[in-house]
C-alpha cells in the first residue's frame, strides 16, 4: 500500500500520521512545496506580535522528525499533475526544477488555500504581504525592521489579529474593511461594533466601508489608495480572504462543490477512485443546516486529515461534521461563535429568534469579573438552538461557546441548555452562568 | 394564594421571585430567621480573603428592594412548627420572643444545611468558627485582628478554599484532614494529589489522615490537640462538612431520603399535600446514577428553588436533575468535576475506565499557557460518558468542565465527545482541546 498525500501542514501531516499508524506497513509518502511542513499557521499572527518568541516554535515536527516515524516527507517537492486513470502524480524538485512520476494506490489532496490577493495587490512594490505561512511571516517581520506606519486591508480573523500584532510591536494601524463593519460573516451587527469598539479603544484606526483602488509608493510601499483618500503606510497586509487550491483536484478529475471547494463524503472520498481531499480546499458537512460549508480552520483540517488517513490505510471513518465554531481575541476581547447567526438564519429561510445578555464572567461582585456579551439565537416552534455569538472582556471567557456547539451537534434546545448542570463557583461564573440566563430567554421567547 | 417559604437564601428566594412572576396575584411571604437573605453564601470565602471587598457586596437583594417586588421578607423571623392537617405553621419573632400561627396554601421548606460540628468544637473558647453565613463571616473576621496562625479543619470545598483566604491574609495555616488526602468525594487520589502539592507550594501545612481530638486555649483557642500532637492556633476554622436541616419537613411529615436530606419529586413536592421543598435541604435525581443524591450547592438549590415557585403558584415545571457537577479554586488552581470519578462509578458496580492526559490549555507554544489535566471516565461496552475531572493551572481553564456536563444530560458518549466542534485559536485552546485528547483516548479503551 502506497499512500501520497500532496499538503504537509495541519490535513496532510494528520492523515500521514494516522495512515501509519492503522497500518504500520504502509509506505506514506507526503510532498509538500514548502520548506517547512506540520506548523500551526494559526499562530503566525502571535509570533508578528511578539506573545510568540521564534516562528519555529510553531513548528511541532521537523522533516527529521517525520521520517523517523516513518513518514517520507519531501519538502520543497510540488505536486504539478495528476493522472488519476494511471493513479501517478507528477513531482517537481523546485530545487533542480526535474519532475518524476509516482506511483499512488492512495492519494490525498490537501493543497490547503491561499490569501486572495485583488489586482492591486499585485505588485512589486516591497512592504506588501499576506500572512499564510511561515515564509510569509518571516518577510513581513522582515518588514517591520523601521516601519511605522501599517494598513491592514481586511478585518476578518486574521486582519484582526494583526491589528493587534501590529500595534503590539508599537505601530500605528489603520484597519480598511469593504463591508459597513468589521468580522462580518461571523457575527450579527451589534457584536460587530462592540469588537470596532475594542480596537478603536486600543488605537486601530478602523474605517469601514472603504473601497481600495490601489498602492502607492516607488520600491516601498508608502501608502493605500482608497475611495476614501490615500492612507499612509509603509506596510500593508492584504488579509481580505483566502480561496481554496483546487487546481489539482480539477486536474484529478475530483467534483467541485457549489462553494467553490472540493466536493467529498463524510469519507473524505473525492468520487474519483482512490483520491481523497481533506483540510482547507475541501468542503464539509454542516450539522446545523445539513448543507456543504467551506470554513477553512484548524481543527477542521486536522480532524478531515485523520478520517482520510484512517480510510485510505484500508480503515472506516466519517467526518462528523462542524457546527461553524469560530473564536478569537483581538487584544483583550474575546469573541466566540458558533452555529448560525440570526442574519444567516434568516437568508436561510429559517424562523429564528435571538435574545442577548449581558451579564459577568466571574460573580459579580468577584475581583476581575468582565462583562460578558451572549447573543443566542433558536428556531420558533422547535426550540432548538441555532447558533451563539460571545464577546467577553476577560478573552478566555468566551471558550465557554464549546457548551453550544457539543449541543448544536445534537441538535439540542434552549430549554437541554437551560437545565445543564453547569459549574459555579464565584471566580468561574454567576450562580445562573451566562449561558442559562440567555437558554432560559430564549427557552421563554421561542 | 398564600405561599409561605421558610428560608429566604438560594432556594428560598428564588422560589419567592418566581411565584410572584407566575402568578402577580399570589401573597408571597419569606420567613427567615436571619438578619440578611438573599445573599450569596459561595462568596463568604472571598470576602475573607479581600478579593470581595464588603459582606454587603454578597447581598443580591435588601428585604427593602423584595419588597418593592411584591415579597413581604420577614426577617428575624423563624418558623418553629408546621401543622401540615390545618395548613399553618408557627413562627417566633425573635426580637420580642413572640410566636404566631400564620396559615399557608403552599409551603416551601428552604431552610439549607447547618455545618458539621463535632463534639470537640462545642465550645466556649473565642475563636472557634464555622463559615455558612453572613454572620459567620463578620464572626471570623473579627477573630483575625491580631491573629497569627489559623488551623482549618476539613479539606473540601469550603476549607480548600478558606486555607487560600487565609494564607492571603498572612496567616500561617494549617490544613487539617481526616482522610489520607484532600479533595476527598470530588477527586481521584492522583487529581487529589495534585491539590495538596498547590496548597503545600503556597505555604499551607497539609496534614491528613489525623483526627481531632479537642482544643486547648483559655479564653481564646490557642491550639488543636489530635492523634498526631499539638497544632498551635489562634483561629481555628471548622469545615468538616454539613448536614440538611430537615427538623421542620419531619415535623410537617416530610420522609427523608437514604442521603438523610428531604425526599422530594421532580415537581419538588415531598408528598404532603402543599408542603414543597427545595434548595440544601433537598436530594436531587442523579441523571448518570438515576439516584437520589444529596449535593448541596448553589445553582441546584437555585434552580430547585426556580421548580418549587413555579408550581406552588399554579404553574408546571420539573427539576431537570444535576450530574454532580463541582468546580473550585485553590490558589493559582482551578479544579472542577463533574459526573463520577473512577471510584465513585466502581463503588456503584459500574464497568468504568478512565484515562488521563495533560496537555496545556491555551496552544503549548502561545504565552501564558499552562498545564491542564483532564481525568476521563467512561462505561466499557457502552462508550458513555460517566464523568470528568479536571486541575488547571490557569484556573479559570476548567470551566470547559461544562463541556462534559452537558454531555452527562443526555447520557452522551465519548465519540460524540471526540466528534464535537470545539473552538480553537492559540490564546483559547490547542487545536485539539485536551477535552477532543481525552475522548479520543477513551473511545479507544472503552
Amino acid at each position: 500500500m502506497r499512500i501520497v498525500i500532496v499538503g504537509g501542514v495541519a490535513a496532510g501531516m494528520s492523515a500521514a500520521s494516522r495512515a501509519r499508524r492503522f497500518d504500520p506497513q504502509a509506505e506514506v509518502v507526503v510532498f509538500d512545496r514548502g520548506r517547512e511542513v506540520s506548523y500551526g499557521a494559526c499562530g503566525l499572527p502571535y509570533v508578528i506580535g511578539g506573545q510568540v518568541d521564534h516562528f519555529d516554535k510553531l513548528i511541532a515536527r521537523t522533516p527529521e522528525q517525520l521520517r523517523g516515524r516513518g513518514i517520507a516527507v519531501r519538502t520543497g517537492h510540488e505536486v504539478t499533475g495528476i493522472d488519476a486513470s494511471a493513479a501517478t502524480v507528477t513531482v517537481a524538485d523546485r530545487a533542480s526544477g526535474r519532475s518524476v512520476t509516482e506511483p499512488y494506490d492512495r492519494l490525498l489532496i490537501a493543497t490547503g488555500v491561499s490569501p486572495i490577493r485583488p489586482d492591486w495587490a499585485s505588485t512589486p512594490l516591497g512592504g506588501v504581504h499576506v500572512l499564510r505561512d511561515i515564509p510569509d511571516g518571516q518577510a513581513l517581520e522582515a518588514s517591520l525592521k523601521g516601519a511605522k506606519r501599517a494598513c491592514v486591508v481586511g478585518g476578518g480573523y486574521i486582519g484582526l489579529e494583526l491589528a493587534e500584532a501590529l500595534r503590539c510591536r508599537g505601530l500605528s494601524v489603520v484597519l480598511l474593511e469593504r463591508d459597513p463593519e468589521v468580522a462580518g460573516r461571523m457575527l450579527d451587527t451589534g457584536l460587530q461594533r462592540q469588537v470596532r469598539a475594542e480596537l478603536e479603544r486600543n488605537g486601530v484606526d478602523v474605517r469601514c466601508g472603504v473601497t481600495v483602488q490601489g498602492l502607492t509608493g516607488q520600491g516601498r510601499v508608502s501608502g493605500v489608495q482608497t475611495d476614501r483618500g490615500l492612507v499612509r503606510a509603509d506596510v500593508v497586509v492584504v488579509a481580505v480572504g483566502v480561496k481554496p487550491n483546487v487546481a489539482l483536484a480539477k486536474a484529478a478529475g475530483a467534483r467541485l462543490g457549489k462553494t467553490g471547494a472540493v466536493a467529498v463524503n463524510l469519507k473524505q472520498e473525492t468520487g474519483v477512485p482512490g483520491v481523497y481531499a481533506a483540510g482547507d480546499n475541501a468542503e464539509a458537512l454542516h450539522r446545523v443546516t445539513r448543507r456543504r460549508v467551506h470554513i477553512p480552520l484548524g481543527l477542521t483540517a486536522n480532524r478531515m486529515g485523520r478520517v482520510a488517513g484512517v480510510n485510505m490505510a484500508g480503515g472506516d471513518a466519517r467526518f462528523p461534521g462542524v457546527v461553524g465554531t469560530g473564536i478569537f481575541k483581538t487584544f483583550g476581547l474575546g469573541v466566540a461563535r458558533t452555529g448560525l447567526t440570526q442574519a444567516q438564519a434568516e437568508d436561510l429561510g429559517l424562523k429564528a429568534t435571538s435574545v442577548d445578555v449581558t451579564s459577568t464572567d466571574y460573580a459579580g461582585y468577584y475581583s476581575g469579573a468582565k462583562p460578558i456579551h451572549v447573543r443566542l439565537t433558536g428556531e420558533q416552534r422547535t426550540g432548538r438552538l441555532l447558533g451563539a455569538q460571545l464577546i467577553g472582556q476577560n478573552h478566555e471567557s468566551v471558550k465557554r461557546v464549546d457548551v453550544v456547539s457539543t449541543l448544536l451537534h445534537s441538535r439540542g434546545t434552549a430549554q437541554q441548555l437551560f437545565d445543564a448542570d453547569l459549574a459555579y463557583a464565584p471566580p468561574f461564573s454567576s450562580v445562573w452562568d451566562v449561558l442559562l440566563v440567555a437558554a432560559d430567554r430564549l427557552h421563554r421567547v421561542l
